[in-house]
């Protein structure tokens, strides 16, 4: 069976297909980082909690600032981060006071949004959306980590951003980067989509949860479908994987086999959650939905997840 | 091509493949929490940082206790996790102190062992393997996490010890799991093997690295080879995932393609790199190397990662 409706080309998946070089060698270096912070080449990209700043330019704006010039947007809260290297040029991430970043949306130069907004959009050239990511999810982990979980001593960051030092008691603290999977449970030509409380009333994704320590992700995909929906799943095949800077995720896209199919919904974790055809979610897909259901927006790796299973299907053995 | 060495059954990966049902819905509701601890069926793994304590039996030691029994074992450090149903029976590990477990070593009734060669060596039933890892997992948060890493102020355990809350901020702090990327680096018949200064001498294994913020685990794992071993690769075919509680990784196993061929090896990072044969490695495999090298142990992914590329080859497009 195919898919009666033109997809069009497949589009991108957001924050992933990074072109940074993140030449970790170099953040211990701290003769080497100044010299990157000097170059003539060098950039930065402006964070304030959830919100990014972008220089307004002809067609789509621009996320760049030069050393002076994303210095005098704001005083920073964090030290910048070193993000890596894009094509041959330093690249790093400041984050400024949020009440500077709510005085930018005032003026006429700048344009200020939210980094799920600006991908959904469209608003920057894509190749800014994964050091965007990395530096959003980066710097929002040191404005949680000020002191030490061990012993309550404040800590200090270290190599240019990616850990921060206990004084006290020593220990390091390293990013975190929460694994999360995210699922299509398939029966045959139907499968299993659900609603937050949180999405668009017409909206209908994947389910997900947190992997917690001490399972595979395979297990914790068997074990978030049955918590969520009720359903027992036997094979579990992974699809693809993409960062997700909300604030910190690996999601982690799979396709399950379900092997009961009466639905118990968890109404504390979601709105609703049925059966549906490979038909309908095709014309989900495709805007075309006669009650104008819709499957998430083609940045978000559900949108692939679903897709990929509506356009080629999936063997189970 | 095919081995020429017989290397028998394939072995189970440890820590793998849970027999527990969580039962997290039941992790915020004190009343069942109690009403568990109370049961008659109800059972406690003791662990103290790296250790296991195991009573003596006939066969395998049995790492089970009833509630009394593991609670005089030594003062708790901390509350008791709840770990969820195992074949309808409760399942909760706790934590004694360092100075209490040592203690225990003197003692002819038990035996006190590391995770690590409780698994290597099969000292317990394998069906406790998993809950150990989750438990041992969880615990070494809960001891690191004593203080919000926010505002400083103190956290509490909440949720049968699935969450800390800061009663200060209001911040909620969830146990780590830290995505690791490990995997075999193959050109047609050969691939990269390499040794840590950590390793035995004639020890060799798959390269590995945690995934950063801001990265799919394809390009974690493109990043990977080329810092270790200045090797550029190409396609990532993902192969098993498996948690691994030292002290908790989530480890993501996968084959890499190799576009490069000269070996540039970080002496930081690895002791040594380069590539095997594939006749070489199964020899390394079934113990009949003749320099008397060696692959990893059953118990960890790498050696199903190296074996299933030497038993069934790994096909890129």
């Amino acid at each position: 069976m195919s898919p009666r409706l033109d997809l069009g080309p497949w589009p991108n998946l957001g924050y992933a297909a990074s072109r940074i070089d993140r030449a970790a060698e170099k953040r211990a270096d701290a003769e080497a980082m100044h010299a990157l912070e000097a170059d003539a080449t060098a950039r930065w990209y402006v964070l304030g909690g959830e919100l990014v700043a972008m220089r307004k330019s002809t067609s789509t704006f621009d996320p760049l600032f030069e050393r002076a010039d994303a210095h005098d947007l704001g005083p920073a809260g964090l030290p910048s981060v070193f993000l890596g290297m894009m094509d041959g040029a330093p690249r790093f991430a400041l984050s400024i006071e949020a009440e500077a970043m709510e005085a930018l949306k005032s003026r006429d130069d700048y344009e200020i949004s939210d980094l799920r907004t600006i991908a959904v959009r469209g608003m920057v050239d894509g190749v800014h959306l994964p050091p965007l990511a990395e530096g959003k999810s980066l710097l929002l982990w040191h404005s949680r980590r000020r002191f030490c979980s061990n012993c309550g001593g404040q800590t200090r960051v270290v190599d240019a951003g990616w850990r921060r030092d206990c004084p006290a008691c020593k220990m390091q603290h390293f990013p975190r980067t929460d694994p999360v999977v995210i699922m299509l449970t398939i029966d045959g030509d139907r499968c299993i989509l659900g609603r937050s409380g949180r999405f668009a009333s017409n909206s209908w994704s994947c389910l997900a949860g947190f992997v917690e320590p001490g399972e595979t992700f395979e297990d914790a995909v068997r074990r978030e479908v049955r918590e969520e929906a009720g359903i027992v799943c036997g094979q579990v095949k992974y699809f693809r994987s993409q960062p997700w800077p909300f604030p910190s995720s690996l999601m982690i896209g799979c396709h399950a086999q379900a092997l009961s199919h009466e639905l118990v919904i968890d109404h504390n974790e979601l709105e609703g959650a049925r059966w549906f055809a490979r038909e309908e979610v095709a014309s989900m897909l495709a805007r075309a939905h006669p009650d104008g259901l819709i499957t998430p927006v083609p940045v978000a790796i559900a949108y692939h997840i679903i897709r990929d299973w509506v356009e080629n299907g999936v063997e189970f053995d």
